[in-house]
């Protein structure tokens, strides 16, 4: 019989865990418990809060972590792995501790290196992701999107990590949205397919970002995209630079929630990109076995 | 003797007046009344309260209004002048009426066209800083860079406006700094004129926009930027972003405040440009001007 465990990614908003048995999830929570609302000595009782209906069912189970609660801000700062860097290389590092309750848990650290743009770049639970997609869809290399409020386009060889970078899409489009001139006394929104794809179209002409946003003002001004439909064409806007960076006729996964990656995969058509969608919790939970297993010296 | 009149640049989020004589101004309104604080119905009163101790000694005096005033979130809405344009279409598409108290009052339109980099852009007020710089400063052509909330790069030839693009540098910055993780649980800031030119350096790079923005993060994670030095690194960023898109070894004016300009041309510095400082105010009262006379049909 496959063991029990518990797998957890928690971040700066979010909290979710999935109770598994050996590689398969059997239950899952999800919490608006993000870092930014648990107090700094609070996360031990607020993880024992979180998980006690699994823990009074199957004990002390172990936890194995990743995410921004492995930063400087999380539970106990993790080191990041340097770049290129493989599960070994990760799972050396990873912190291992004992819950006041007794559970053994682990908290995987995150990866840095230099970006293919020279910039110092850091992620924290994309880099489980990543293993787990390897480990799902074995190649030589691979390709990736991982979108979010902090995408990443990561390259992967043999599996090892070798070299990624950070696109603020998904802050970027919050912030425009909710907090500029731009998104200023709009009324409800609605999805609207063509706007974005406008957006993706006006990013692919290659004008700089701080320009390129204010068409989301002049367009609405000129009447060309509907006032219900300027967020829409800000997510065409904020993907389509972020795409836009990469080489036309690319093939890449891209790793997420289904909407996120079909939002993608809609966007990747006027730019002659291939993307290719992966389930970002399958490539989590994935990812997360294969390091457990290393943790404990058993083969995934 | 010259007669008295109001100059007024009253935009998004201030109120400033200027009460002349000729082209000359004796006395100054600063007030924090943008558009963002009057009810679409409380313009006039609003004003003649502002104005009152000016309406009180000289009388009904004209006044001569330009920016976001001649918006549809306005008083009036005034239409663009569509590119290229000079004072005389300014003139010819100047809104002209008559306040409850009587004086005769004109609101100045703002010019429309497609940017060098094909995005349809507007501006409201610049163009009467663009007009008083060339009547300040005659020349054949003019290449001027006003820095602010939404900065504009403008030409001009023959004073006649002949292209010009908005960055959303001013706006963008304090988003990143006020509402992004980037400027999240930062001790009291300080001016730091390294941590500025390491960013402008950094912009110069050629990173795209939404990547660039996340090595404050990294550098302050990596403790290459001091905790207290976030913004002005930022800053760098953002202003480095919007001039790196002009060609080295540019020539050009920066109109505005002595603290701005002054910013801009530290940031020149690195970039090879050679940024020459105009007033802004300078420059508005003496657009506002030419187009007054124009208006009556005297010479400036």
């Amino acid at each position: 019989m496959k063991t029990h465990w518990i797998a957890i990614d928690w971040g700066t908003t979010n909290f979710r865990a999935f109770l598994m048995q050996g590689s398969k999830p059997v239950s899952r929570i999800s919490q608006p418990c993000g870092l930014l609302s648990v107090e700094k000595d609070q996360f031990a009782p607020t993880l024992q809060a979180l998980l006690q209906t699994w823990l009074e069912e199957y004990g002390n189970l172990p936890i194995v972590m990743a995410g921004m609660v492995g930063s400087q801000q999380g539970w106990h700062e993790v080191s990041y792995a340097p770049l290129p860097c493989m599960a070994k290389n990760l799972a050396a590092r990873t912190l291992a501790f004992t819950t006041p309750w007794g559970s053994t848990a682990w908290i995987i650290p995150g990866a840095n290196g230099n970006s293919p743009f020279s910039q110092p770049d850091v992620m924290r639970g994309e880099e489980v992701q990543l293993l787990g997609l390897a480990s799902l869809h074995p190649a030589y290399q691979h390709t990736a999107l991982l979108p979010g409020t902090h995408s990443k386009h990561a390259y992967m060889v043999n599996g090892e990590i070798t070299s990624f970078a950070t696109f603020m899409t998904g802050e970027i489009f919050s912030l425009l949205s909710q907090h500029s001139i731009l998104g200023r006394a709009l009324p409800e929104q609605q999805e609207d397919a063509d706007a974005f794809l406008l957006g993706v179209k006006t990013a692919q002409q290659g004008a700089p970002f701080t320009h390129l946003i204010f068409s989301a003002r002049t367009r609405r001004l000129a009447g060309e995209i509907a006032e219900t439909s300027v967020h829409s064409y800000l997510s065409g806007l904020t993907i389509g630079y972020e795409l836009q960076a990469l080489p036309t006729g690319l093939q890449a996964w891209v790793v997420g929630s289904p909407a996120l990656t079909a939002r993608y995969q809609l966007a990747a058509g006027p730019l002659d990109l291939n993307l290719i969608p992966a389930n970002g919790d399958d490539c989590f939970i994935h990812g997360l076995w294969h390091l457990f297993c290393q943790l404990q010296g058993t083969p995934s």
